[in-house]
């Protein structure tokens, strides 16, 4: 398993999620990844598993809900539109506390939008694009290395917290290749057991799983418990800073947009510009304190929010900093990617500014 | 037209949407939200409007889609669950730039949660429950009055920007009664014409409404344009203040829960308590600056936020404020109402607190 | 009303129907009859009916059973694969006995088959393709005019009946062009009550109009009673014959095969052969007793059934003659259209041989 | 593999099939077959099948089309209501040449009608309920041992014909217990390989399963092959006659109507009257030549046919014996069993009677 194995970012997701125990996954196509349900349509009978094409995405998270109902570890994959259609699902899921591995190949919107890669669906996913007090665990890898790793937390998380997890990756990554170690694979019978699982109730009480609380104070009771429990979720935040607290100017990015960051970081040496970089990889729960831990205690004068969007992480940005710094914005979007010599030309903007 | 009279507030709705000129309505059934598609069954077809109960919420969202294309004033409404289902189509609506009106009398989540009210898709509705970066116009009115008058608005809203406009409501405003003035009524035939509509290309070149751009550069440049257009829409700040500037604990509350905080105001003052509301009828665009400005230039010494969830509109509260002042929440959700003794007692605990 | 118009079939069905009292029409497109709805969508809003794209077929008849469940006249139309979706609501319609005018303009089949005109459904229209002891009224037209006048008709027997009548038609009737002369346009207001028809119960007991009863005895008295009925419906038994007790030869055929077969005669008649035919307009109920007048009392030596099918109607000729006299077949299918010549060889060789 | 195992009806299809090399089973509930998926859903993974409840019977019968397709053994089952909903899919089967095995436990119709056991699906199943020039092959068993049978006989002659097999049973066969006897069960590794099915195209030749052909000539020439096919079939007519060119009057019957029948045999000689049985197994092709040669060769005065439903069948026993003998009808129909003692009034009155 110590072998590097050079994988195409949707085929490295599949892969990533069978050795991770899921056996169970359920998806409609879409531009950019397509990959990901061919992958698992040759994999998952090889196996034992199931590869299931549904007949739209409303169907695939709402098979998703039964499947991981049942206790095994269960993937959908999709694209911004095939998100959004499974809004009321992914409620159902975090409101009857049903693990799931949700991943989302982001490509430019809103409505049909392009195929090409974006990170537009950023408040979608942390904020909740369902209804009701509910939260997604959210997380947004930068490498096909950490793709990989990505996939296999996400299914671990998901069964920690009996909550869905959203990937959120694009189409770069989706389409790039990079050879990629993956973790050890994982022996589902070794796995503990799911003892809230609908798994035949011979000799036992029934359990049903459900979402549905008629009495108010029932329902707020349940609230509350969901509440604490995603506050407890704040042990799981994870990020990446370089140069942080040393730089002039902090670069803020996940993902692609990261990656593209991170080269501007060292060409910008070169020219004489001190920038550094804090990547979120959770980005819900968001890493909020360490951000400002870095903004309190570094030598940051200014921050700029990269993204492949027109402005949607720049808000948690905003709220973990509470206007120390000023904020400043690069984003592209529509499946245009931020180029390194424009995020350069940005920073070195904003550090002549006087603001 | 000047006489009030009293309505039950689904029904106001329904009624007002038809003076304001709608002539198609789809929806689906869901409490607590019923007697609207009710009330338009019986009197659409009256008036020689269409009331069409779709097959599921989906199908709902894409007739208005379709109907409102053609030029049409159009409204669908419904209950959480239901705004889930329709993620996709708003995402297609705001792409293509096609008016709607879109009424969400919301009740507990998530998931099939509860029938009782709540206010817990604040973050749906203003951050984007769908994909892609867009906006829909959310407005949270806090009387049937308003409400009456905000759904007129809201179709002019819809048309002025082409863009879907979200009302927010609950089953307590849906369900209780009010005498209500209707603004005057709506010639449809007056409105302005619709040149970017459907209506049929003979003699004219054809019409294509549409949100796909494949081209990254074209979808970017779309992108700015709806940029553009959602920042224009600070024009349509609303707000409400009472004692703002002068209290020492602002109450920050929209709707149902600031129809309770009104009325915590008036009974703390008789307690010697010193408060205030903001009260943001506009909830995107939220009025960030007007708050700011209250903080800024008034003796406010903390805030409370008080909302029917467990806390988000807190975050825009917090981004306008940015850390100046403390703030606290109350919240009750799941269908529990905040009592108005509680908001007093929570008021009186913080402003004892040193914080 | 008494001037001739040149109409083309698929757009005379729709013109007749609006004239016949047709006010409601649901439809999913499907070729060679897209020429109706598109009609019906231009003319349908002009005199305040309903046109409404279904989003399938199944869609469309279960809408023709709501609309007209109100007592309202309603139509919708397909082709073959279409008529194959609809057959549980044809069952439903004709179980509560609900009135309902279904055109099937045939295509080749099965399966998706082609798109040139066929009769090859005439067994899932007589004998019923839904479950259950049922009957639709069919009626096979073979001219324009015919076809026109069928409209009216198939309104006044679904009416009388309450019952779901069929009009077989196809590809060839609905793309040619013929004049037609309208009958007197029905006024909807001076139509006899349904008293049966669920039209607002205030003031007066609920009325139910449903297929199901659980008590077997109730079942089959309900069945008793339809069955009464079916057998009510030989008096609307119609047919034409040209020559047939006199001929040596008679042909049977219905539709566009009667039109063909009809020139044969005329064509065989030059070279010395005695053809006549037998045209049911009725295909159910079938003119049994009609033709076997003919075959009893008359002198034909042989019949040759033609259709567009490889041998459907035969079985009911059959039943007709009791093997009285020999019967041949000549048949072309899949879109292919039986030439005149083709049959006067049939015919030829036919009443050459001795059988 | 000897041994006698107690059954019920139900369950004893769902054994049989499996032993019959079924692996993929497609349905959606109905009474009163529900212990079929039931038994299905047990069984299946178990033995590395695959059980999937689809969202509907269309979604069924598509899924069969699918995996059929690809050369597995596939059944669906249903009851009356269902089948209709799956006319267009059985008409796919038949045009693309696709094995598969349907089992209709017939109900009472038409529409919902009830859930008691009734044979009024007869025409729908032998005349063919989809649209174009197609036949099933139909199958009506009398005995729980004889339904097993016919499973293993329903595959072999689906995989032989490559087309779909209809049983027609009803809830009295399902529901009641026999003791059973299974064939030796099929080793699907040894069963001749499909060389038309997409199993995967590597190394080959593409092939397509369809029923499109848009060529009038080709679609044409498609069928007649097809009708030839149909024609081979009559080689597995099969049906049982006991005393029947002996007796003076012939009962005719299938299924649950053919016990009870049997049973009227031996109490009607004890009151002196002659009856035999004469009872298709195959229902399409009909033992038209057969039944013939009973009444051409037999002393048979009159013939009654029962059925439980209203007159049906009596259709192919008119075809067979063209008017040679009187034929008399008993049925009962909506759920409602014909009783011993009725059809023996029955026969008496006919042979009592000159006609």
């Amino acid at each position: 398993m110590k072998e590097k194995l050079l994988f195409k970012g949707n085929e490295a997701i599949a892969e990533a999620a069978i050795r991770a125990g899921c056996r169970y996954y359920f998806g409609y196509p879409i531009t950019p990844q397509n990959e990901i349900p061919e992958y698992m349509s040759r994999k998952m009978p090889e196996i034992g598993g199931v590869f299931l094409q549904a007949e739209s995405e409303i169907a695939s998270i709402n098979m998703v809900f039964g499947a991981s109902g049942s206790g095994v570890r269960v993937m959908t994959t999709t694209s911004s539109p095939g998100i959004s259609l499974m809004q009321e699902g992914i409620s159902y899921l975090a409101g009857a506390e049903i693990p799931a591995v949700i991943v989302n190949v982001m490509r430019g919107g809103p409505g049909l939008g392009g195929i090409q890669p974006a990170q537009s669906d950023y408040f979608q996913a942390t904020k909740g694009g369902g209804h009701g007090d509910y939260h997604c665990l959210v997380l947004g890898p930068s490498t096909l290395q950490e793709l990989v790793e990505v996939v296999f937390l996400a299914f671990d998380l998901a069964d920690k917290y009996r909550n869905p997890v959203i990937i959120l990756t694009d189409g770069v990554m989706g389409q790039m290749m990079e050879p990629v170690q993956f973790p050890p694979e994982v022996d589902i019978s070794k796995l503990p057991v799911k003892k809230w699982a609908t798994t035949g109730a011979k000799g036992r009480k029934k359990i049903i799983l459900k979402s549905l609380f008629l009495d108010p104070e029932e329902l707020e009771n349940h609230n509350l418990r969901l509440q604490k429990k995603y506050r407890s979720m704040q042990e799981e935040i994870r990020w990446e800073d370089i140069n942080a607290k040393e730089c002039d100017l902090l670069l803020v990015a996940y993902g692609t947009a990261a990656r593209v960051s991170k080269k501007a970081i060292t060409l910008a040496k070169e020219k004489g510009l001190s920038l550094g970089i804090f990547r979120p990889l959770t980005l819900y729960p968001f890493p909020y304190n360490e951000l400002k831990e870095v903004i309190q205690n570094g030598k940051v004068k200014k921050i700029l929010v990269v993204e492949m969007n027109l402005g949607q992480m720049i808000e948690d940005v905003k709220l973990a900093t509470e206007g120390k710094v000023p904020i400043g914005f690069y984003g592209r979007t529509g499946g245009v990617m931020p180029k390194v010599s424009e995020i350069i030309e940005k920073a070195e903007d904003m550090l002549r500014e006087v603001m």
